[in-house]
């Protein structure tokens, strides 16, 4: 492993896909530092999820940094507005689930993080397949980010250490994400998808997340340990 | 004024180049609503000034928004470490007072935030003659976020909007930068530069961002109302 103890920063929420990407930056090698954001959602046990899946990964440390993105409005996941159920996509549009900009909040926090770890490599659990809606899941928009992150930072400028952002869910089925995931020995029993869990933690069922979750398992023939109805 | 009432958004410091950007585009006939942020900055008198500010200069809206940059640390601007004097560059290097990633994280804040504006428009003061040291202020740096910000958002992709980052300060030498502000009516002497100043308000006059201050009062041949040394 050529990375070895090279710091890496991972975007960690709390759900399935981003504690996938962890377990792959640890396999390749890296020392990897976990952040996650409390960004106002009104799904707190995510936090707690991202919390034990560091640690059950042995990540290097995690931080978690609140952002009042809740402040701004214009979403289901941090307004009062009722969370859709079924498939997001249906019309071909921007989900309701939508936050704005949030994948590009999200990466402009974990490259000033990345700068003051002395790390240029971050890796993002987007998915361009199953969350086509999103327009900030797509490879392009992952280049994009990457090219001004070059420009952007004094670890580009001086140090001239390329930023690399990774996505390498993007192009996977949710299948092969989860199939992924346990051949690296990812604890997904700690792991929440569901955008409207009970108060203590069981998964809808119903919701698009709790569908697209067990669309993962049963392709990749497994069971949902975290899966209770 | 083809722009009258369109919202935009314009990053608001409480320094004099934000004031003359907020002016800048008020006259350019935007709704403007003004972000300013909360990052953990040790001087506080900064957010106070950029609430004047905005009044003095009718915002449409102002909103400071808590973002804790102070975790991440590495810089003189939020750490406990001490303010450099004179010039900033002199080494040709990146300056102690630059912040990770401060204009990323910033302007994908503004976006997020003006997408809930249904605005398209962004406005910052960056300019690139008297902060060369820094990477976030050059044009290229600013052209690779507008690009990256049209492939990110749904106001790009759905509503078929541009997004633009204004930066109408970033050719122009603090001179210029008050003579415009002067000509457009801002008020100065409620702008704050300093890095260190008195409890009270008053600018050390020794730090580089005094001295630069200095420097555009004396190019534009006007006295600064705030200087009290």
């Amino acid at each position: 492993m050529s990375n070895q103890g090279k710091p890496a920063v991972a975007l960690l929420s709390g759900g399935m896909d981003s504690a996938t990407v962890l377990a792959i930056a640890k396999s390749q090698g890296y020392a990897v530092h976990a952040l996650s954001f409390d960004y106002g959602q009104r799904n707190r046990l995510e936090l707690e999820c991202a919390r034990k899946t560091a640690m059950a990964l042995g990540a290097a440390s995690h931080v978690t940094m609140r952002v009042d993105l809740g402040a701004f409005g214009g979403s289901a996941l941090t307004a009062d507005i009722p969370v859709p159920t079924g498939k997001q996509t249906q019309s071909g549009g921007v989900p309701a689930t939508y936050v704005p900009a949030r994948n590009t909040v999200f990466l402009s926090l974990a490259l000033a993080f990345a700068e003051t770890k002395g790390a240029s490599d971050i890796f993002i659990g987007v998915n361009a397949l199953d969350y086509s809606g999103y327009p900030d899941c797509r490879p392009e928009y992952i280049r994009a980010f990457e090219t001004m992150a070059n420009l952007a930072t004094k670890l580009a400028v001086e140090a001239k250490a390329r930023v690399a952002i990774h996505a390498p869910l993007i192009e996977m089925t949710k299948g092969q994400i989860v199939s992924a995931g346990l051949k690296l020995g990812v604890d997904y029993s700690i792991t929440l998808s569901c955008y409207a869990p009970a108060p203590t933690g069981e998964h809808c069922g119903q919701c698009a997340a709790c569908q697209l979750r067990k669309k993962g398992f049963d392709e990749a023939g497994a069971k949902d340990p975290a899966q209770r109805h």
